[in-house]
């Protein structure tokens, strides 16, 4: 399926006194990793994907990390990132963040797929997954 | 005129690899100090106070820090915030933060009040601040 | 074994455009919760306690989050936090966020306790947990 | 003098519920962008500079921004930065922010050169800047 892969260097302000990144900011590395995921499926950004989808987003309901070595500022990581399932409205992503090759921090994320509530536009309810989202995920990449 | 004190503990989260607050989390300390102001003026929370006086928001046109004494992680710091004017549709902030009653940094905004275009809600326009949150800036303090 | 309850007020900038809390920043909340679950059982803020015990931290290994209720700025929550286990260098904490008595996130942790290696400085070691720290948290609490 | 270009994408996690860059976020792209001004200059990453010339940082004296138009998630912009001025032992950065060719914020930083203090090595104490830093910031760009 899919992978999306990109370049990150890891800034100053993303670390802890320790020197080393402050472990929240690898959620928010993980966050952008799937956006990128859905941005390259899709082809367009976030920001034109929520509204040609019509649905609000893909809050997460579940999510794991699992930290083997540390990452300090100055350091070029590479993430990867992949759907491993899809249901009728959740999805699984799966991020594998590496330094040089090695396995540094893997993340795991169980998503809804969200629209507004029929019945009451100010709330939001899971909704099926499009089947041409679906269709764009399992579509072969370029260097298949 | 009204005046905010609140007290906030610096975190291990705030701090950067030398040990003392990266400092584009005392604007994030600062922005919330400007909400509890308004929080105190109007008697209730910011959710609920964009819905009563139906506006969008105050955002920044201009802001700038004054940096004296580092803080570290553990330290107490108090945080003392005014309005320091109000003009038609814009207003001046000013943040006074203390460490052991020495002023440690200083933070000033200008914000504009901001409403809904009426003649295209999806976009923003500034609006006249009302005279109802004025009145209660100017309000004498229970311990004035 | 001890727990810490702590109240905190989710504010404008822990929120996305959804309206809603940004999943990373409950990982904040759950490491400044693990902080001062410590800063309770050892009596001393964790600058003080990171050289009273002479150790870099309490790094993580693992963590989990699971989300039930979304929370918005405005929301005033209730964090428990306590240690599930012991072992001799690595030890589980749990969270619980709750909005109005009801759970709405669940964070699980593995840390590992860190001190410099004795051979070389500059890199950092687990060790083993000190028998005093285990003592402080198995203390019965003043409510018990 | 040297200025330093680069393209930013602005993300879901730098935006808040009006669904604008929440402004603390600005203070980190420009933070990152002085990093990497330098970074330019003196031809390594900020990790190897802090080393190579063996001083612990430049924190910031005073800053300050003005916002002229709201930028939102999948907003590509690019950031200028370069030194105005080096004084002994302080120095000036100005950072323009565009979208589309325009301004759409300003950043001024005053930052000073710190080093450990010789008296105390846990302490800090500011220090003249470097001729080889200056003659790498007044070095030609090859495209002048």
């Amino acid at each position: 399926m899919l992978t999306n892969r990109r370049k990150v260097r890891i800034v100053w302000g993303d670390c802890d006194p320790q020197g080393i990144v402050y472990y929240p900011r690898y959620f928010e590395i993980f966050d952008q990793s799937t956006t990128e995921l859905f941005e390259l499926a899709l082809g367009m950004t976030k920001y034109d994907f929520l509204k040609a989808y019509d649905f609000v987003g893909y809050p997460m309901v579940d999510t794991r990390a699992k930290f083997s070595i540390p990452n300090r500022f100055g350091d070029d990581i590479v993430v990867e990132t992949a759907v491993t399932e899809f249901r009728r409205s959740s999805f699984d992503i799966h991020h594998r963040l590496l330094k040089d090759g090695k396995l540094s921090v893997e993340g795991f994320e169980t998503r809804i797929w969200v629209g507004r509530d029929p019945q009451d536009p100010s709330k939001m309810k899971s909704a099926a997954i499009p089947q041409k989202v679906r269709d764009l995920f399992n579509a072969k990449q370029p260097n298949d």
